[in-house]
């Protein structure tokens, strides 16, 4: 009983120490274990059941717009990461190298990857000739390696997990299009499916990636009122294909290089489901995302027919929805708690009184709402409260960013806004990278994007005054 | 029109040259493409395709037995994986070493998981603390490292794709019995999905997993009589707990150690599948995992109504079947060529004349046994047909490995088999690890399995005449 009793202890509330509500919550909701291995996690079943979730769900849309799997080494030969020579910059400093093999020492030392442009950029250097062989459209779904300083759990690791597609294209219009529509798939999949609420916007050149042309992003906001990039697409022009040479013949018998792009989505995003939806009994999962959606929970399970009851349900339901019985001999009490803590949508409490009358006890997990409801109309009333759930959760994670969502139209209102109220801050600002260098030395906040919807808030740039380019998102970020 | 020649023109033909052969099938198939880094391949999305339908397969029957994924680290710090003697031993001298994180010289060096044993230790002495955790049969789905010399696509890369399962039980009856049920798992899995007979049985003391008690295999035989290892299930005991520490309480509040289990498939198997079913004009995919099961090749597609009609007989198959048209505009018996080579279990053929006489033409892949069926009948038909053809694939593979098995029971035979008639022999051992040494230094043929069912051909061993414990499977292999 000692282990049961860990459970249930209170975790540290959010609104005293945000930093160790997140720790406790991917602790002992079981997301993750810490490993041997400096910076790395385990993601544990629980964890890993709702990436497996996330993959199904992206990859379905993925290939719906023509993306097909493949899988590349997870080595990059060090001239190989030279080749493009911003992308280089930006990576050779935080990645693993491998210089052994077996007992001998390589000729040339390999990195662990990072990211796959160059890889894909030599694959398709020989896959590409003709413009028949356009467009390429490929993903792969693996663990990449970034040497990180500190991390956190799901939020910055040394290994991770993601997708990663890239695209060579035709003509530049067609790359823009395809980063677009990449850009705007994840921004659905996290409003519909993580009820989280997006900012979809273009990256300052300061802040876009390393090799790319330009860098859109979705950026949401966690319930500490920091952001968190949550998907990038890059639209790379034809960089990368002067830098390793990809060219094909078009219908003119012209050599003309491709256009390229790529896209990625991490375990990141679970950080995200946590921070934005998480509340004091710890993980709350969206139901569309929810590796198991219905807890059914027997009262007096030891009483004739409960257990039998509880079964049939499970049966029942498991036609349409992600039910498991919890049938431990732990108390209803610890059971409710771990549903909670693991975020479990909804609960089905059923005991010797409920099968009598024939009915049950639903309770939601977000709000706590009970509803009394005849088995007759189970599974129906359940479809109901889980779709309601779902949106009632985005509806309140927007509700929560749009009232931490800030105009200032000068410096003084910027710092103590950012200073005194997390969130996100609209600003002007006049595009220049001097200005964005010292509002982040000065206030830590980043620019996080250039939103598609822009608005006129003043005239002139809030840091210097000079007549302003572009509305702009800011805030601390993870 | 140059690069089309290309696949049309003959591959070697296996008979000419067998290792030949299969380069050709995996490069002309588009399978794999070599990378610029050596050793490791490119899994292009022909091949790529296979593996998710032999993973989505493989994952769902695991999880029918109570298997949950989870996550590990690709990292092994030197000391972590020194812990086990024998396990180390055997996996030092082929990986890969990271020594530097970004520009730093790491304090210990980590490996780059050859497999996983002993992270999941390290994690299981952590989370196993009582009867009641136990048992713990978890599974993840990864790309592994093994730093080989001769390298050749899907049978022997630095770096491969699989799932690798490792279990922690309380009894040794129970480790057993679930070493022994994936090794059945895995053998119906490749015998009723990839049309591949097996022979189950054990591994010799010589030839068993470093660090194991016992390892369990399956044997194929390719269409040139090597033998494959094919899937393979460990039985450790308490070798790893005892050298990691993981101990539980018992009911009886007693100490004691578990018992473990480990189990893999690779992206081999993919390479058993070109072997064994593969023809001079290309692969042959058993219909239960081909990504593509039907080709629909429009006849003078340039006719009014020919392509609505594939596109038409697309939509009605696509709810039973895995359909493509092919609409490109390169000739039919060009794509006729490609589906052969890609190995597609049927095409259908369509054009006008078929169009007015409501019927079409099918044509399976395997023994290119051509039906005229009726369009009203076509959806029905081509259940049968593909039902059919994984039928007789797996009979013929049946076949022509028990005409490639041979029994002997003198040294002399042995060697005159082993020389002259590829295959699988099988004879008579008397248990001594020197007759087996001896046996491959003069003949090249290892000790595949002790099947589990054995037979008596002879009172005596083959090598040294002694009295002989069991019966071995012999034979050179992959």
């Amino acid at each position: 009983m000692a282990k049961e009793k860990k459970l249930v202890e209170a975790i540290t509330a959010m609104e005293d120490d945000f930093a160790q509500w997140y720790t406790d919550v991917v602790k002992k909701a079981e997301l993750i274990a810490y490993s041997s291995v400096k910076g790395c996690m385990i993601i544990k079943p629980a964890g890993y059941a709702i990436w497996e979730n996330i993959q199904k769900s992206l990859d379905a849309k993925f290939k719906e717009t023509g993306v097909e799997n493949l899988y590349m080494p997870m080595f990059i030969p060090e001239s190989l990461l030279e080749k493009e020579k911003d992308h280089v910059e930006g990576f050779a400093p935080e990645v693993a190298w491998v210089t052994y093999g077996g007992l001998n020492q390589l000729q040339e030392r390999l990195c662990v990857r990072p990211t796959s442009e160059t890889l894909f950029c030599d694959y398709y250097a020989n896959e590409v000739q003709s413009y028949r062989d356009l467009p390429k459209v490929c993903n792969q779904w693996c663990s990449v390696v970034r040497w990180e300083k500190e991390t956190r759990p799901f939020l910055r690791s040394r290994e991770f997990l993601w997708q990663e597609g890239h695209t060579a294209h035709a003509t530049a219009e067609e790359a823009k299009e395809r980063t677009e529509q990449m850009l705007n798939l994840y921004a659905d999949f996290l409003e519909k499916e993580l009820a989280i609420p997006v900012i979809r916007g273009q990256k300052t050149e300061k802040e876009k990636f390393a090799g790319a042309e330009a860098t859109y992003t979705i950026e949401s906001l966690m319930h500490d009122g920091k952001a968190l990039q949550s998907g990038t697409s890059h639209n790379f022009g034809d960089g990368f294909a002067k830098a390793f040479g990809i060219q094909y013949t078009d219908k003119e018998n012209k050599l003309q290089y491709v256009h390229q792009t790529s896209w990625g989505m991490t375990t990141r995003v679970i950080g995200a489901i946590i921070m934005v939806h998480g509340d004091n009994s710890g993980l709350v999962l969206p139901p569309k995302i929810a590796p198991i959606q219905v807890a059914i929970i027997p009262i007096q399970q030891k009483k004739e027919g409960v257990l039998d009851k509880a079964y049939e349900l499970k049966e029942v339901l498991s036609k349409n929805f992600k039910v498991k019985v919890d049938d431990t001999d732990k108390s209803p009490g610890w059971k409710f708690s771990e549903q909670e803590m693991r975020g479990i949508p909804v609960r089905v409490e059923i005991g010797p009184k409920d099968i009598e009358a024939n009915k049950c006890v639903v309770v939601r997990r977000d709000n706590r709402e009970k509803y009394e409801v005849s088995l007759d109309d189970l599974e129906t009333k359940l479809g109901e409260i889980l779709d309601t759930m779902q949106k009632e959760m985005f509806e309140r994670a927007k509700a929560h960013r749009d009232a931490h969502t800030y105009e200032v139209k000068n410096y003084e209102e910027f710092k103590d806004t950012i200073a005194n109220k997390p969130g996100f801050v609209k600003a002007m600002w006049c595009g220049d990278m001097a200005c964005e260098d010292k509002i982040k030395e000065e206030t830590t906040a980043t620019s996080r994007c250039i939103p598609f919807k822009q608005e006129r808030i003043a005239d002139t740039c809030v840091c210097c005054g000079n007549p302003a380019k572009h509305m702009v998102y800011w805030g601390k970020a993870y």
